[in-house]
């Protein structure tokens, strides 16, 4: 297998460093817009370069982000290469046109890293899909979020302390947004829904709301009621379809999900004869993503292609009710006063986010 | 695939009810001492009715036990069938007969239900070793153990009562010896190590302790010092070779390990890139257990052999050491007293495990 790399950051030295010591794969030149040289590869600055050389049979893409990833990528397969990506904006963004490409082109497309980062889980939903279906996925898929809330749980600090702290770690960018929005998170959880279900989830009936207004006193609150906030993705099977959607969720205080600690992910699918099954690990890095970026190479030498057949074309249905921790103007139905925010009565998870995008400074968290 | 399934109990149902949902492959013969009647297999009595039949080429072994499973699985590797079995003990126990004998006949051999039930754990320390070195497997691995060590915990109570409810659940057997004294876990993890190291462990040079001597009031002094005890395996590559050992041990409240509740498992994996990689599911139960063990039979169609090469036979060392919390006429060196126990300096894994056996009714329990 030759390999022609794209991007040559922190997931991209990762990758070459662990082919490197490899039999049966090499890579042969790297796309980097920096002077850099290296032992056994071409560098290259022109993604030309990679596409039209008729020895490279598969392109590692790891340059991040949608532009120019997309049009490089797309090249890839347009010129008859195999992919691997980890990248989740990319493969949940492009999902529809980069599976029909490559089924066209009777190409393999891999991006076990794009969710979970070194943990194999979409992966793991191909080898679950082969005995049963799988009912609902979901879990703690972003590692800045996590960290954040993690420290003002355990140490008292505030969403910008917090939020300092993850950036002065290099867990969270200059930029927090698309982590602390959820929009990391969303493209995850899309990615899963698509791959364990078999369809494609129409992206704009799926609601995100973040962690950017959640405040100490809140998290005092949910510590007084034996709760903790954790920012949750849920993708499940409904008896008429479907339902997705990312919010601030408040776990009772001792259940797993509650222990993820630091920047760690804990996802989780529920099928029908394995019951729930949940995968706890480092969820970015270099050599966790480096590593299942490998192991799709390996999967892709061994004829592996796409995770899950291209399904049908469905709407996630947000109708179904929870009551919600709202710190903010709510004036609907209430159960408990929790002091800075009370206890709703069951609304829709859909009405809730709408209610959300009219009252920005507000906070909701779903309680499970 | 024609398959001939051994066993009609908890498994056996449930794999029968699984693979005859499916396409790819049939049950044409069942093994079962009662009298039944199948709508699409035929039920035999005499296991030579499978293992002389050619028209199956795969064996499915469910009884669980040492013997007749043995011989029988042994019989049809000799007739030239694959064999898939959840039975631990089996395999841990017969290893190198086995897998000798599998990879002498050309034939596959597979066992991913006899860890964790319904976690695919066997299955991807194969697929981790791909890329990278393992360097520490274990973790809960009995939920049984689990159970009653959490249902103290959490319920406060004392281990008759936790036992007797575990018995009632269907969770412990009558005689439990198996799952309190650890052995149900020491097989785990020497098939485990086998599996993850590509190796064969000297099974007498991995020491295991259990819980039946844990009491109400060591539970009190563990929570009152912040930890939680769980029975907890582990190998691990040293600089001069492995160690492996089972025992009660106490973890941190708040960790993941700390959060298991009821009967789950909660298994690790640690390697040079990936880090640390858990997996929480059902390690046991009809289901969960019937589903890895239809997952193997699709790896068998797929051509999958053993999970690991037949490897050098190593002994484990455990000189290395550790502090314990140990209840009981404890002579040596202490550097804390908990009331109804002591915190001992550093001792050998080893010496402990050696000290215990010579003190039957004293109860200890590693630091971590």
């Amino acid at each position: 297998m030759n390999i022609g790399l794209m991007g040559f950051g922190v997931v991209g030295r990762g990758v070459y460093e662990i082919v490197s010591k490899r039999e049966d794969m090499r890579i042969t030149k790297v796309l980097c817009l920096e002077d850099i040289s290296l032992p056994d590869a071409q560098a290259v600055k022109d993604y030309r370069q990679i596409v039209e050389d008729e020895t490279i049979d598969t392109v590692v893409e790891a340059m991040g982000g949608l532009h120019p990833a997309y049009e490089f990528v797309r090249a890839a397969l347009e010129a008859g290469k195999h992919v691997v990506t980890s990248n989740k904006a990319l493969v949940c963004g492009f999902y529809d046109e980069l599976l029909s490409l490559a089924r066209e082109k009777g190409l393999r497309l891999r991006s076990t890293a794009a969710v979970g980062g070194g943990i194999g889980w979409l992966s793991e939903l191909e080898r679950s899909r082969r005995v049963q279906e799988l009912t609902e996925v979901g879990g703690i898929m972003n590692g800045t979020c996590n960290y954040i809330l993690d420290s003002m749980t355990r140490l008292g600090l505030d969403y910008g302390q917090a939020l300092k702290q993850a950036q002065e770690k290099g867990y969270a960018e200059a930029n927090p947004s698309t982590d602390v929005d959820g929009i990391d998170t969303w493209h995850k959880l899309i990615l899963s829904m698509n791959v364990a279900f078999g369809v494609r989830v129409d992206k704009q009936t799926v609601p995100v709301s973040g962690i950017r207004n959640i405040t100490a006193q809140d998290v005092a609150a949910f510590k007084a009621h034996g709760r903790v906030c954790k920012l949750i993705s849920t993708g499940r099977r409904t008896e008429g379809g479907f339902t997705g959607y990312v919010q601030p969720t408040l776990v009772e205080a001792g259940s797993p999900e509650a222990a993820v600690p630091l920047n760690y992910n804990l996802i989780t699918f529920l099928g029908r004869f394995s019951e729930r099954m949940s995968f706890y690990g480092q969820g970015a890095g270099r050599y966790p993503t480096a590593y299942n970026v490998v192991q799709d190479l390996v999967d892709v030498l061994s004829g592996k292609g796409f995770y899950a057949p291209y399904g049908p074309a469905v709407q996630a249905d947000n109708g179904q009710t929870l009551c919600y921790y709202v710190r903010g103007s709510w004036t609907g139905e209430t159960t408990q006063d929790w002091g800075c925010g009370v206890i709703t009565g069951p609304v829709a998870v859909g009405d809730m986010h709408a209610w959300l995008a009219d009252h920005p400074d507000a906070f909701a968290a779903g309680l499970r």
